[in-house]
């Protein structure tokens, strides 16, 4: 096993219920791991939520917290997510200063590069949207920072496996979710 | 005070620390609210994180709430984004089968329509990210549920102020956080 510690990036398909994401949470903060990023929202099945979560760890220590997250009676299902298999992707919202007509131009050219859009303007500001990988999210901020960053919102990493493989495959064959104690 | 339930979105500004996630998400537990959405990642401050958190409370919930929220000492601010004043937008990556040419063809142009970007694609599907509100991502699931979604994740919502307003705006002034605690 690699004791190197780096980014990982968990898939985990939790029951829809209150109390569940905390349960979830303490566990990584339990062991003083800092959570990198953080994403929970429904899956295309309501009942079910899928939560990314993005944490620097050994590969000892991300064995360990699947297995410790795959007791939990609420997680159904736990999938390491390697990132040479996988696209991550999170959404950036920017609030970027732009009081005249010359630097609201120099933004929207600057977005139109990033191909981010443009989703609000006022008289003294610009909000932009971004979708991409940290190092493109980073890309845009260090080159806005340049005019003002206001507020600056990110979702976390979301990602899914490439090609047509899925986390939860199985499941649909057996309607039942059990078999995902052992995906990782 | 509006005592009818409806879908409250809170920004919070937290320390980008161990522990913080696990305390804010136990508080909204405790009281036995189920989190609709929950987004966190850091902000253009990699000390501070941004908490973008959307509950069905009524008003009188989300006032007590937000006042728990403000007396952890890891929260910085609180402020409840009002639908009307702000933008609310959420990322959802969607791997959907498409086993022929004209499926393939298909599924295109619905992501066209939508302007949603394809970002991986093998010989029996398409990997789709779409930002938008939930109308939108709701539109499109819908669509592309004809042609079977093999797997789906979303951000869940993030959301700014329209206008150069910002949660923060005092905070760059005085250098500290504490006027946070009377936002709402």
């Amino acid at each position: 096993m690699n004791e190197e510690k780096k980014l990982q990036t968990l898939a985990v398909l939790v029951d829809n219920e209150a109390g569940v994401l905390s349960r979830v949470s303490r566990l990584f903060s339990g062991k003083g791991y800092n959570i990198e990023s953080l994403a929970v929202g429904t899956t295309d099945n309501p009942k079910i939520s899928r939560i990314t979560v993005e944490v620097i760890t050994d590969d000892r220590q991300t064995l360990l917290l699947s297995n410790q997250l795959r007791k939990l009676i609420c997680v159904h299902s736990v999938k390491l997510l390697k990132p040479e298999h996988s696209i991550r992707r999170e959404l950036v919202l920017m609030k970027v200063l732009a009081d005249t007509s010359e630097k609201r131009n120099e933004v929207i050219q600057i977005a139109n590069i990033f191909r981010a859009s443009i989703i609000d303007v006022s008289v003294s500001s610009l909000t932009i949207a971004v979708i991409g990988d940290e190092s493109k999210s980073e890309a845009i901020e260090k080159l806005l920072k340049e005019f003002g960053i206001l507020e600056l919102v990110r979702t976390g990493m979301v990602a899914l496996e490439r090609g047509q493989y899925t986390i939860d495959e199985q499941t649909k064959e057996k309607g039942e979710f059990d078999y995902g104690k052992n995906v990782l």
